[in-house]
């Protein structure tokens, strides 16, 4: 796998998330082949947009006979860096966190959540999902640089979220992936990518109000 | 208030549900005037940012003085259409689904969760949380055209997700907000916005990848 150019757009990345979920999902063994048709039906996406996306990281596929789904599979794997293990935490044990600690996307994935935090006396000590035991965040700082954690999700309420980013930041994290509807601040050398359910709602009433007026 | 524009950036948007939810969680009553500077620190935007944003819709704020919060707050919250409600369902009432029906955040913004449906006939009949009772998948169409809803959110896993789309779409839904991570049918007339936290993972994990390479 080769990278042609150095910036790759954004919409390119998520298309390829999404056609790595669809042959995830397919299964690769019994459909060696796809043709860039069929799995731009199922992605939702142009036949010409997928070989695009595909073309900024070299050739693949046969004119005329597609893709081999296990090659195709593993390369967009390498390209998005999934096809290793990232440790990964969870702090924050609410509802959503329980959700993601269930969220069978993980393992598929390479995310490896080794642990969760929560600062609930009555949490603390049991076991959150898939032998991983809630800790408590005063914990966070040092359980990171000692597990070499490399993400972190927080699904913490609003009030905590600056904190415990503070402290997954001073523990050495690379890369946060912020559940708590308010911009927390990190270094630059740290990722952060926020996924905004209030702003999403707050978007969709938007749209529909503009549809009516 | 008027729209200057018909088209306003979705980053706009964006930011606007920023700034009002600060707002929200600033206390209008506690804080009646705010500035741009002040309001930009909190929300990591430039004050020329706030004003161009806010600009798209006419004149805010007083110079030298500043922005009032109460003013300001009914303004936004009357361009996003989040000041009159907006009937709401979740389908699929998992640990997500759960996790959302609890969020506080529906309340504040108009988006009034009256009912949820999931295929488990254990969870069929309780009480999933503020009083809303969960249903049976099958009464979706009947329910969503007889209770006038509005929204759709989809917590359901990915085999059940195009499945209950349909449903609300046969029941006249009008916006659908999908945390499935598979990318759903509708037609045209219904406003479809993807949360895809396996896209935003994948991404994170890219992003971290370039940095090593």
């Amino acid at each position: 796998m080769k990278t042609k150019e150095h910036k790759i757009p954004e919409a390119t990345i998520k298309r390829l998330s999404t056609y790595v979920n669809y042959l995830g999902r397919l299964g690769t063994d019994s459909n060696p082949v796809i043709s860039s048709e069929i799995l731009g039906e199922s992605c939702q996406v142009s036949p010409a947009q997928i070989r695009k996306d595909l073309s900024y990281f070299g050739e693949f596929g046969v004119r005329g006979v597609g893709y081999d789904t296990k090659k195709l599979e593993a390369e967009i794997k390498d390209i998005l860096g999934i096809n290793h293990n990232w440790p990964t935490t969870v702090v924050g044990v609410g509802k959503l966190g329980q959700a993601l600690l269930n969220f069978d996307f993980f393992r598929n994935h390479g995310f490896r959540i080794i642990t969760a935090f929560d600062s609930d006396p009555n949490k603390i000590g049991t076991e959150a999902a898939n032998g991983v035991t809630i800790q408590s965040i005063s914990n966070i700082e040092k359980c990171v640089r000692e597990e070499k954690i490399s993400i972190g999700i927080i699904t913490t309420p609003v009030a905590a979220a600056q904190d415990v980013t503070d402290k997954l930041v001073d523990g050495g994290i690379k890369g946060i992936l912020n559940f708590a509807p308010i911009k927390v601040k990190v270094p630059e050398t740290v990722t952060l990518r926020n996924v905004s359910i209030t702003s999403e709602l707050d978007n969709l009433a938007y749209l529909l109000t503009q549809k009516k007026r």
